[in-house]
């Protein structure tokens, strides 16, 4: 249970990836507010990124949005990232800002417009080969607003047919990622809604495709740990988006609203081997910074996860295991409970600073005056946003 | 249980107010699809409401929201709804698009925010005196996304000291409305979330301040027409905004997602003295036509509402009446069922007939050519949006 | 879109199973109300859902309970049941009432408890080849209160081997047909919560494992047609257990809560081949009359089934395909809407007269006088129920 | 930040109620499972509560629940209580049970049977004037489960009607505490659903009629703290009912599904003056122990309130003011977030033994033997239970 260079050790293993779109301005349907000095290009944002790195040292990899992110020489973004002390990670695609997708893109009846949208992956993998990215994610935001809008089992068999034609596309050293979500932007039906849709629809790709768990993308009252540890054991649990969410897909700091939901997904991960080094599934953010500081908004999110980790990493398995097996449930529950209590955020201090990083990231961002200067600098053109 | 003149009598008091906002453009943070022909100021908007109205005979007024239907000249505006066979009716106070009410607009810390979002309303009240509206309805974003933000508390008294300062501008004639949400664009609290906060702000306020219940703003498995049997009988039910939703505010076509739920809203409304010439209940629209045609849209949710009514008004109430003092389930069940399986279509379309209305006011307009002739002359300026 | 006598034929392909438990005694856990004339043996809730079918044509298979519905003989049972015109169905396992399962049963950690609850399931594939049985259908209340208590993935590991062990002694025309439920009893995790992890579970079983759809054991919101069509998709929809919801597992008159539901439901197993002759899909119900009559209800029940599906066999599918294909949103969806609109009770009642069958069941059972007579009869003994 | 002699001393305020029920057999509507040395007696009950006021020093007294704890002699019982160190506390009402309460108790359309629940009512105050009670707490299982079953409106007014007989009998210094839940056992609606009907109907009666509000019978997605803010603020706050919900009313231990919401819900007690001495809110638990054992399990809740209310008394009040008024919404957040993560158990175990406490209740429960002693010695006679 105490902290132990175990501990430590093992918390040098997780590496949380930053999304390049959460330093640019976000919103609600009904307003964006801007912030001073938010990035205007993919150079900006890496730059921004890289901060949270510098003073954490839990973000070595940022995820490109493409279109959002596209630039004409990808070799330099790739340089532009090294000399900043990160390096570019998974390509996200993206087709719901197209007015062809109105009605879908994979899933879309016309041909044409299905070919458009599968090109796009295909250009996407094309980029993920100069980035030297993994990881290709996609989340579709095909689906439609009122029953028999479209035929739903002709649009999931659409998908199928599209996503082989992109997975033969993918390196050997590659991944396909698919995300789901339960609704939004369609509010009957989405086509890729759950665990069980995704898992269905890679499973029937190949090895080399898998699924993306987003915690913001459920039904209310989901256990979302089940679903880890379920998607761990039938090997497939490719990547999280972390975040938060009290009521939809909120997009909040990953363990702003539930941190003991977070401690418990953790405890999942690690238990099924798909934590650190020995394990394949890759943790992102994907967070809106809506109305808090965005750099220091990505900061307490990856200490959160970190803060978490550790939390998890102190249970005392074997007493868990021997509570278990005795049928003891208020020992075991106990157990699992006197490790999310302990407050780990000195030992993480002490941790920071023997690896030569602040003890407190947040005071120190503060102090060096990197959000003064981005404010004063960044003076005219276009802020980077979604785009909507 | 027949479709008598009585029941073709009683549906003659029904009006269902139109939201100018509907033939703008609207869409999901994610984007927002233009279509052709989409207005481009408060005119255009009230003309194509008044089509509607023309086909239906069912939507005598249209509600504005400032600023986005902002005019010179009111007399002007006022006088165009005339001529266009409609009237202008509710008058939508906006605080959620400036870049002061990132924090809040009536519940702000800052003194000078609140002044501003007072005047805002007393703006709107203005605007009510030379529009002839009766009803003020305020919908605040207000709320907060993360635990701590802000004192719940003390928003809250400012919001009911700010309310006091408006109703007291409040003319005899007219009402204050204040609408309520559960979330969004708030996260983690709204500062009106709920009925029963609604209701105690405008009990503090006085006679004339009444609840706007919004069917989309409430949190999964909450029995609406519940909330619509207690503020009738509370006697605070001001208004409905109607729309439907599988999941969250989806903003669908009102009866599109439950119709069975919107005939048991309807059933409460009558029961409780809410409808028609003996009620003082506002049915409005507050719809988004995301991918679907606007004008189109808004005749069937009008339609919608009136086949509901329809079969709402079929009840056998001495049957029901007497099965439920028998505590005999399945007949007391069996009466409201028979009522709402009922096909009232054919009846309605007489109804329209004898009215001087198209039998079938979907296929009326579509081969009106209304539609063809709105998107072949707007062209240029730009079209009207929620201006997000 | 009328009803035609191709609508006819096809409605003479259907057959609602219904469960034996539905006659005895339910309730929640604050209390069970007794009714008169409740059945007091299996034999006599056979007789019981014999007059449902007697007045409906609809319901020829009665489901039976193990061990509330064991008999010493069940050849007897057997006899009984198609002396009264009905035959034994679906054999359901229950291993949720014994203190050994207090933590568990087929995923229990203890051997010695495993072992019973798979000889209970093995016992009962001996009863189903007694009672000509086709389905054995697996509910587990398995799960955990509290997070901790035990080993999620090493539960789900055990519940592999279990039904491995089970579904080798199914028989060549039987199958195994697992349940899932998103919670109750348990309420931290269920070990089959979803229909993806029965999906996975049954996947590694075989082809004569298949998954039970109950339409109340999801979460808030879940889009349930969805699943229908990707189990169908899948072929691995078994069978639903049909009842109705407005917040958790209500257990009410299927159809009662949320009609326009049940027709898409019943849209999309007739779409995807589930239905009738064509297809391998059961239909059940799995009710809970707590406080109306248990026979009407039981025929409310079947009729709300009937005429669902004759609804959803009027949509007109040409129309319905050329309005998806043209992207028409409103007329796609009103085509649905048409056919969900359309009261097709006269239509109904004239088929039910054209087989011998009476126009109005639910007058028919009243004026029979049965309940009467079993109320008159049945004095004495223990009246059946749940035996909690 | 620090844990002060000033938080010690606040914390000797604290007083949390215990359920007597809570000690007996309680279960799901699937099987109650039993457990040794379960009281058979309220005497017993009370024996088994006043352990974990010995050990814990926060639960004084015991809540009763008519007609489960019905003694022939109250003076007794409480002499009882007395010597075991305890004192009575809240009655209960239940018209639940009753065969006459299938269709509603206050709400009933039959005068006869209302009649009767009232009169229970007052026999509750009797007993209440016996005990020395303050409270009398009404949670009403009214309602219906099929739309159309009764009038809704009739039941709220024969409701309002009942109450207002009810309380013109309450003693000046006792209250009338109306508790409110969304389902359960009723399915479509219930009598009393959520906070603004309770506060509607208490309001009505009088300044000593307030509200209860229990943690689980609320709407997924409900922000609770919000209501408890609200409550305090209109001066209705009468008490709560501590347990804790993954799902609907699942009764589990207070603080184990959500500890994070266990201390927003608190924070707002204390902030709105509902704490201790200086305040007027009740705090009791209504929990079920249906797997875990149920004196350690009693002890394990008292602790977590205990926990969650130092932590919320270690809040950073001038800094959290400070961030909101300067809007830093990730400061204001983070100075809360600081509170909840700190690890007040070391403290509070000190805290303890200066009170002459154990450091480790559940230890010293355990090393007691009373555990081992009540299962040998209550041999015979019918465990209690809640009887359904």
């Amino acid at each position: 249970m105490a902290f132990t260079s175990q501990t430590a050790s093992r918390l040098e293993e997780q590496a949380i990836e930053l999304p390049s779109w959460a330093f640019g301005n976000s919103g609600t349907r009904f307003k964006v507010f801007t912030q001073p000095g938010v990035p205007r290009d993919p150079f900006e944002k890496i730059a921004d990124a890289a901060q949270v790195h510098k003073h954490t040292g839990l973000s070595p990899t940022v995820a490109l949005h493409i279109p959002w992110d596209k630039v004409d020489d990808y070799a330099a973004l790739r340089e532009h990232a090294e000399d900043h002390g990160v390096a570019l990670g998974t390509v996200n695609s993206n087709t719901f800002q197209d007015d062809d997708y109105k009605l879908g893109s994979l899933a879309h009846r016309d041909p044409t417009i299905r070919r458009k949208a599968i090109d796009h992956h295909l250009e996407c993998i094309d980029i993920m080969d100069m980035t030297g990215s993994r990881d290709l994610k996609i989340w579709l935001a095909d689906g439609t607003n009122y029953p028999g809008q479209d035929d739903m089992r002709g649009r999931q068999d659409r998908i199928a047919a599209s996503l082989e034609e992109i997975y033969a596309r993918i390196g050997d050293e590659q991944r396909l990622v698919l995300e789901y979500k339960i609704f939004e932007p369609a509010f009957y039906h989405m086509d890729i809604p759950d665990w069980g849709t995704s898992y269905a629809q890679v499973s029937a790709l190949g090895e080399r495709a898998v699924v993306c768990l987003d915690t913001g993308h459920h039904a209310p009252s989901t256990n979302i740990e089940f679903i880890v540890m379920q998607l761990l054991r039938l090997g497939k649990l490719g990547s999280f988006d972390f975040n938060s969410r009290f009521y939809a897909d909120d997009d909040l700091i990953v363990g702003a609203a539930d941190p003991f939901q977070l401690f418990r997904i953790i405890v999942e991960v690690i238990r099924g081997g798909g934590y650190g080094e020995e394990g394949d599934t890759a943790f992102m953010l994907d967070q809106c910074h809506n109305i808090e500081d965005k750099i220091p908004g990505q900061i307490r999110s990856v200490l959160n996860v970190q803060e978490m980790t550790a939390r998890a990493l102190l249970i005392d398995l074997p007493s868990l295991d021997a509570a278990q097996a005795a049928g003891d449930v208020l020992t075991a529950n106990g157990t699992m409970m006197d490790a999310f209590y302990t407050d780990v955020r000195p030992d993480l201090a002490t941790w920071r600073q023997e690896r030569g990083l602040p003890a407190d990231p947040i005071a120190a961002y503060a102090a060096s005056g990197y959000q003064q200067k981005i404010a004063a600098d960044r003076v005219g053109g276009t802020q980077a946003g979604w785009g909507a």
